[in-house]
């Protein structure tokens, strides 16, 4: 063990923040979750960069905006050469790994351009979006675009869960009433029992290989940040006993929604509302079949992360281990006539997040709330910090919460962005928009949140007045909302003309810079007069290095 | 030979586009470059990315906008994995060869991350941006940070011109009229005779290493860009005789100006005039003593320009090699009051640009202008398509010449941009800017030419009542400039939100992820019913591959 914290950064997939009892849900009850939000600070305004797995997940272990590192959608790779957590880490000594899912694609024609071998180690970390990889599994079926065989299927097959996909055949199908075996993917599925044993499900497999990873690393010399990396309650919902049948229709919240939305006249909202799985959850029958499943799900989860935490304190391991839970985005179901995510109500673009740092100085904050203004991407450089990186604002675009988890000043933030990138959505072909024009971005400033539509009007919505968020005043003359739209506009421009790829100027590359006089290129002098009076030193000793030696 | 021109790619460093004969220039003829012209396309309205070498350069070398590859200033290094047109040329089987200066610096840390040996074959060409370097010279003093000791040196020192800095000592000083050898960069010593024969000048030097790679390359399989990259008529001006005192004081233009410029309230703006640079070329003496050295280093160019086409049409290179004529940036001289570039008047943002097509596509426009909106950055498009490049548009930002070259229809752009970062200038500490906000950009329309400052009011011209852009109307309340800026600030919003970073997403990428059904990732379906209707085919076939076998 070093004195330096260990991070274990747990994250769930397609959690909405709603959905926990330490966040407010009436019947989901999530004990082990909610006691380490008592341990630790529980942040209520945290969003994420994008809402959607792969660019999201992109900017939490870049720790930089999706239009800085430009993996915008799902399976699009991200390129080589792009900084990560695990790349800061690694230079500090630290190890970063990799147990669950990344939903990262290698770039490989950038990796052979620069004459990186897929199987050398530095290829594999590549590939993995900086991690080592202990465990990688994105919970896909076998021959997807980003998934192949995984470890889960070999395990599965070790137990004699014999099948080309039983990663889709026993973890993520049930029986039917007719004793047919059927997929989880399909929505009226959703109520069966799971074709495993809770043992052997993903989410207690997942959980296992932490502990197995961890347990391997008590004795090792570095410390390391652990990325525990859930794929549940992400698609396929489908739960296995007893999660299957613990709720029902009664446990459904009521979906957030108003019949004023389906008039809306702007095209893209009316193009997300017809979208297939919006008309599904936009259903009551369908979120009552579902959401169940969904709650299992997240039940199923939170006994699991119980089974950790005790295991943590047994092992000796809690005392020096900060311990971070969020989501990588939300899911709609069925709210605002929406179903998955890809939009920015705060169904979808709103998570959960939890840290809990065992470090004396966080004994002030333990168990308060925080509502500052948080992103996804201030993970990165908050654990950077606690790992004794030095921080690196040229690459870096978080912003470190470690004085929010102290109790000390210097965290500050006005705006959260999200970004979208629908070019692969048949919306896109419906509404004619060219593939490089069909994004959104959001500017947030906690009460008004701002959505660019790209080739559309903007929408406004006033979470202060409306914190339903079913009122759009992107169109409005109201002069509130044209002022509030021109101001948010310019803080769009503003974020936007900033410097997002200038990630090797270190300061240290532009004070050599600064003293271009030292290095022989004197722009602008008349004489030696003027260059002594300007340099404070004699010309003379502008000397050369002279040719190479040896 | 193959049946795809080459291609050799001429830039001039610093050279204004209005000190040629066949841009106007009253004084200085430039028979062989007005030559090229007389059998290419002179292009009128051609802005560089960046009114500053090193960006200008990384911009012209990637296809790429300076906010995209993020090399935003002199000797910032540009990341590793930034695609560059040596690397797409390579991808289709041509070569992209280095003669001469690149002004870049190689991304260690980058390189390090990713094991790339500095001293490897992709080592070398990552380190000088994609080309193949056949004589990298960046025209500096050898010690400092962005130059060692070059083959140039090496060259001087075999023809017994010793010094620890021929360079310097030899192509760049000369003798004063008290014997004493004075540095070339001081401004008083510009109209000696540099201290070399204009054989064996730089300028010189580095047409016969363009020669000397032709020759080696004519029996080659594969198609080739040369990049004959000149370091004059950049600092240190000083020329060899007979061209440094081949023009007076009475060939000097006059400066653009106007006394009412110097009454400007705006902070950026002085503080460009309170430059030392800008001082010393607001003097009149200065120009006059500076300008014909200039000049002189510009004819001396457009006669080794002749020797080289010469020479090519004695190898019967001419007849399969497009030639394209540019330069980096412009220089002020004084104009506006202000010396060196680094702002985006014509004479700095400015540049000429020539190319002749030796095809017989290109008859049609041989010897025309053409006031085409152009950028830096549609020449590696254009030299790719010359090539037998596919067209990347997920990478490359600059748009295909070749219709314009052709006759043909297809090139249109509405809007010019330029960047630069002035954070390491001393104004920046002056002003007290921060060094992520001491930006500014440009963006142009062809009448137009609105500069956003960050933190100040913006800048505007008007090039059709004031083609010497003397006036600002940035802060005017005429109803024409306000809606103007409002335009400009618009279209620099939706330039700034495009996707720049996005360089993975191939069509072939995106158009995988519209198929997502077809891998098994079924997100809103109900039943098969509702799968089948949708994908059109059985819910059964979608299959999995099974384990890997052996």
């Amino acid at each position: 063990m070093t004195n330096r914290p260990n991070v274990l950064w747990i994250m769930a997939d397609q959690l909405r923040f709603d959905y926990l009892s330490c966040y407010g849900h009436p019947h989901l009850h999530t004990p082990n979750i909610d006691a380490l939000a008592a341990r630790g600070v529980r942040f209520t305004n945290t969003y994420v960069q994008s809402p959607v797995c792969g660019p999201s997940r992109m900017s939490a272990y870049t720790g930089r905006y999706v239009r800085s590192h430009g993996s915008t959608w799902n399976g699009m790779p991200m390129r080589v050469g792009e900084p990560t957590l695990g790349d800061h880490l690694r230079d500090a000594g630290a190890r970063a790994v990799l147990v669950g899912k990344t939903h990262m694609v290698a770039d490989k024609v950038g990796m052979d351009w620069l004459g990186i071998d897929p199987a050398s180690e530095i290829g594999v970390r590549v590939a993995q979006c900086g991690f080592e990889p202990f465990d990688r599994d994105d919970g896909l079926h076998p021959n997807s675009s980003r998934q192949q065989w995984s470890a889960y299927d070999d395990y599965l097959v070790s137990l004699g869960y014999t099948s080309d996909n039983p990663w889709e055949d026993f973890a993520n199908s049930g029986y039917d009433k007719d004793g047919k075996l059927v997929s989880g993917w399909l929505l009226e599925n959703s109520q069966l029992e799971a074709n495993i044993p809770e043992e052997h499900s993903e989410t207690a497999y997942m959980t296992n290989r932490a502990m197995e990873f961890m347990e391997g690393a008590i004795d090792g010399d570095a410390p390391w940040l652990c990325h525990l990396s859930y794929i549940k309650p992400h698609w396929p919902y489908i739960v296995p006993a007893p999660y299957h049948d613990m709720y029902g229709p009664e446990h459904v919240i009521d979906p957030i929604r108003s019949e004023s939305e389906k008039e809306t006249d702007h095209p893209l909202l009316r193009a997300y509302q017809n979208m297939r799985v919006s008309r599904s959850f936009a259903r009551d029958h369908v979120r009552e079949h579902v959401i169940p499943a969904y709650m299992g799900l997240i039940k199923q989860l939170d006994d699991n992360l119980g089974r950790l935490f005790k295991w943590m304190d047994d092992k000796g391991l809690s005392d020096n281990t900060i311990i971070a839970f969020t989501s990588d985005h939300g899911d709609y179901m069925g709210d605002h006539w929406l179903g998955d995510k890809d939009f920015y109500h705060e169904s979808a673009a709103k998570v959960p997040l939890i840290i809990a740092d065992p470090r004396p100085e966080a004994d002030a904050t333990r168990g308060t709330d925080n509502a500052a203004l948080i992103e996804m991407i201030d993970l990165a450089p908050t654990f950077m910090t606690a790992l004794g990186c030095a921080p690196k604002p040229e690459v870096v675009e978080g912003r470190d919460l470690t004085p929010l988890l102290h109790a000390g000043d210097g965290f500050y933030r006005r705006y959260a962005i999200s970004e979208h990138d629908y070019s692969s959505f048949e919306m896109a072909r419906v509404l004619n928009v060219a593939q490089q024009d069909a994004f959104t971005k959001m500017i947030f400033d906690g009460r008004w949140k701002y959505i660019h539509c790209e080739g559309f009007e903007p929408i406004l919505f006033d979470l202060e007045t409306d914190p339903e968020e079913v009122n759009d005043h992107g169109q409005s003359d109201e002069p509130e909302h044209v002022a509030v739209r021109v101001r948010m506009k310019d803080a769009l421009l503003a974020w936007s003309l900033r410097h997002h790829t200038r990630v090797t100027a270190t300061r240290q590359v532009l004070d050599s810079q600064t003293k271009a006089t030292e290095t022989g290129i004197l722009i602008g002098f008349w004489d030696e007069d003027e260059y002594e009076a300007t340099a404070g030193k004699p010309f003379s000793s502008l000397v050369a290095a002279g040719p190479p030696q040896g």
